[in-house]
């Protein structure tokens, strides 16, 4: 039906006869000859509709937007001064000799250029997907996985199928369950991740793993989630933690690079979590903003402002100053305290603050309502730390280290773009260093920062066990302008430490055995040493394509309430479904009307 | 821990350090030296180690098989006679100077080269996978994706993911549902095939789409099904069904070429249904063996034999004769009467046969029961039609064509297997003119050969309704070696024909609205002529693997009952988890017991 694309039809073709085929993307009526900008997913050709052409110019007349037709004509140059520089087809026209309509179309409940409410986008997402935002950003997602494919299949690694219809997982995340038909009241789970089986499969001698793979989690959904999302998801056998961590970096540098023309850094920077959360009160930093946190608790420790010097005493408490520079002269009054509810979200209870008008004047020539309360040394402690100027303000975060965290932590952030202080660029680095477990007050054990299969820094599993909070795992994680992008480990691969970790975690050896007995079991038979990493696709797209949401990067993603707007899933089904099934549906009693 | 793969190790690092890492295939203790083959992905490395070396030499007398260990060495040349031509690394022998134990193992509970039963393959897979037939399986389906996507990628098409939890589907099997937790008593199904979301691409513009993607059917599974299966799913706009048919069998011969070596025809020969149900009474003809049937109801209508004249005046019967070439010199009687057990499975009330002995004497050269009812005219037709010679059999099958079909089509391939008349190498056909609809006597309505979104061959929807029957389909399927490998069609992209179909179908305007609302609405928007095709991944890495059954190249396959024997899914699980889906079990009433 067509012999070229829209976008491919130039100067070389012109006295040629060509055939397309696309879309009415607009019709113009000009000087009694229609022009139509064809649309297909190559570019628009302007096509002319000569008023001679009898019969043509007849049928032209019937077009509307997003008509679907094909012409045969004659490519011509544009007349002098209407060429179009901004188009690949923009020095010529393609004059119509036959007009075939394949099909009408409706008016469109959106035009392809307009902004539009996004549930309208969602529920018309085939005329979404039309615009060419949308095309570019959907072919992107292919040369990134492709780009991906090319590197680590020419490193050796085999990209292998794990099953859907899994075993109900220990991932955190609540699973998506699939009634057995077959199995009457016995379930599937769909995988969080393939995270057991790709370590299998380092068991089964494949020595280097990876997949693209859609991974499943039906929790609460916040802006940059998906119930079903896609990791590149990786493993290798008989590599240390560095040697991981460099041919991973060396993928998202090849994937950059080959996709976008972009260099990134080489190596990557690396923090310790401690350090990312004592500069920057988060275990993936944005560098892009300058601003760092420093501590202080030392400084206020005795001082009589119980608001600093309570958590300041507290071994879970923490006191951190945060610069701005020339904060002192750009935030209003308002500002600030627009800040002060914005850290409150965080559960902080206040946000103390230093003006710093005069720095050489010492107390006299700075602002703040606690002035009176810091002693001279912790003032000048303070400036001296931060590194205050004049015309800077301080922001004080004083509570437990998780408030003080979250919520200075943020406001970093916040600050950050409102003072447009954000460099360009990718600014990628590696953390590391993560501790083992972290204590779930709630629970009252010890969880695990990565996943139960993650192995300590420690070899000796007795000695584990002995201080497990101290303990440093052999995780890393990969972040990229303040998102984690990829996250991994080298696993344990020794039964003893696998029950040990399992023991601290606080699942039971009948428990262990239950849910993850394969894994046991699987130890015992010569497991190599072996780690891998988990990257977030739709994530990493959505970065290398510019938006902030990731359904911008999912052909057809769902709504924060896990619904397809378009197909209108999920539905009822027949009792007769259920029935086979051996379930039933059980609804929530209503408590009002 | 690794400077080469056990196989890459050869005469051109004699005299050089090495360090490799695997498992003990194999100890031998000869001579007071220990030999051990080790074993990683790449292939084997013969290990000495030297009673002179104390230390490495006291370590390595604790290696078992299995155990995974990583040598530091010498590679030397074996010595003179020693050498193993069936090795990469045949020439050369390491002698260990390191020896670190990274994991013990007890003992298997099979030998990888040992056939072992199904059952304890798939509970031990991680053992299985490591068998070297296992190994080169699975690393050859990661062959055949990578050519297909090279192939596809370099024909501008664009690889889209499609969701997972979409909504119920009419693809005719089951489907697995997953409960929703956000929207009380509703239910996504697993898709059975991305179907309306290629064709949504199409209307989105995409213009050439793939997908290796999995799917789902809550079938009862037979051996070459599994719950979950793999296609590469494809779809194309603005293609006629011929130029569909021809990128897709070059891209079949892409694959094989590029992966096997091994040269397709080009073109694949194409029958239509009708010739392939005369010739083969098969829609998937094997063409690797050579018998056909031919029709003979024409010359036995009037005949006094009723099992003939039945059928034969019946417009839904079929009499057929299967020649069989010196069937009658290499078949028994015992065997022919196993023959007539077997087409009974199929439907069939007897098997008539004539065996020809000599020819030249008309009736008194032949031999059957049959014989007396039979005409002269209708003999001499027979043989004749049949193209019999001295010492051949004929078969016959009078029935339903149905049962016809059926029985000698099955019959066919057992003599042909039988009488090892199969030739080798691939056979690759494509089969096309298939009726659009067929008859559903229980139902009593039309039911689609392929699926309610194929293009009837008729333009026009009024012509199609007036005779549904006859009308033929733009539906094509590709056959290898008698197996359906892709099976695909132009779709319908006009609403008035689609609201045809699935009134023919029994579908009301109401159930459509319901069920494919949103495609019925996506036809009103410029949809663009389209059509595309799916191959079956499991089935086509199954052919070129030499294997018989589609779980020896999936890593994690099903058992027949849809269990997984490794991690013991499906499982029971908690009320907590069932309450927040809104769902409850109920058990089937136990009859007995």
């Amino acid at each position: 039906m067509r012999s070229h694309y829209c976008g491919q039809v130039n100067e070389s073709l012109i006295g040629k006869e060509v055939s397309v085929a696309g879309w009415v993307h607009r019709r113009r009526d000009h000087g009694g000859v229609i022009f139509v900008d064809l649309r297909d997913r190559e570019g628009l050709l302007q096509i002319v509709f000569d008023p001679d052409a009898k019969d043509v110019f007849a049928d032209a007349e019937r077009l509307r937007g997003e008509f679907c037709i094909r012409i045969k004509g004659l490519v011509r140059a544009r007349p002098g001064g209407t060429a179009n520089a901004n188009l690949a087809s923009g020095q010529v026209e393609l004059l119509a000799q036959e007009l075939e309509i394949l099909s009408r179309s409706e008016t469109p409940p959106f035009h392809h250029d307009e902004p539009v409410n996004e549930e309208l986008r969602l529920k018309y997402r085939y005329l979404d997907l039309r615009r060419d935002v949308m095309q570019k950003r959907i072919r992107l997602r292919h040369q990134v996985t492709r780009a991906m494919r090319d590197y680590l299949d020419s490193n050796g690694f085999i990209d292998i199928e794990t099953p859907m219809l899994t075993k109900a997982t220990p991932e955190g995340a609540r699973d998506y369950l699939v009634p057995s038909r077959t199995h009457p009241g016995q379930f599937f789970a769909l995988p969080q991740s393939p995270q057991l089986f790709k370590q299998l499969l380092m068991m089964a001698g494949y020595d280097r793993y990876y997949q693209i793979v859609r991974c499943f989690r039906d929790e609460d959904l916040r802006a940059e989630r998906q119930p079903e999302f896609t990791q590149l998801d990786i493993e290798t056998s008989f590599l240390s933690e560095e040697q991981i961590m460099q041919l991973m970096e060396a993928l998202i540098r090849h994937l950059f690079k080959d996709v976008l023309g972009d260099d990134l850094p080489n190596p990557f920077p690396r923090m310790t979590y401690a350090e990312a959360m004592r500069r920057y009160a988060s275990d993936k930093p944005d560098l892009r903003i300058p601003l760092e946190l420093v501590d202080v608790a030392d400084l206020v420790k005795g001082c009589d402002f119980k608001v600093f010097s309570g958590p300041a005493a507290n071994p879970d408490g923490r006191v951190a100053a945060l610069r701005v520079p020339e904060g002192g002269t750009k935030l209003s009054r308002k500002e600030i305290d627009d800040y002060t509810t914005f850290v409150g979200r965080y559960g902080a209870k206040g946000l103390a603050y230093v003006k710093v008008n005069e720095k050489a004047k010492g107390r006299d020539g700075l602002q703040s309502p606690i002035l009176k309360f810091l002693s001279d040394d912790a003032i000048n402690g303070i400036l001296s730390r931060t590194g205050a100027q004049d015309g800077d303000l301080i922001f004080f975060g004083a509570d437990t280290a998780k408030v003080v965290n979250d919520s200075i932590g943020a406001l970093r952030i916040k600050v950050g773009h409102d003072l447009k202080l954000t460099k360009t660029g990718w600014h990628p680095l590696w953390v590391v260093d993560f501790p083992m477990f972290e204590w779930d007050p709630e629970a009252k054990r010890w969880a695990a920062l990565h996943h139960p299969f993650t192995a300590p820094r420690i070899e000796d599993a007795a000695a584990l066990r002995a201080d497990p909070k101290n303990a440093l795992s052999k995780g890393y994680d990969m972040v990229l302008n303040g998102s984690e992008i990829g996250g991994g480990s080298v696993r344990i691969h020794r039964t003893e430490m696998q029950s040990t970790v399992f023991d601290l975690l606080g699942i039971s050896a009948e428990e262990a055995q239950i849910k993850f007995g394969f894994l046991l079991e699987a130890l015992k038979f010569g497991t190599p040493p072996h780690g891998g990493i988990a990257f977030g696709l739709d994530r990493i797209v959505m970065f290398m394509a510019g938006t902030d949401s990731i359904r911008d990067v999912i052909a057809f993603p769902k709504t924060q309430t896990a619904a397809d707007l378009m197909t209108s899933a999920p539905t009822g089904v027949s009792e007769e479904q259920l029935k086979e099934l051996h379930i039933r549906v059980k609804l929530p009693v209503k408590v009002e009307g």
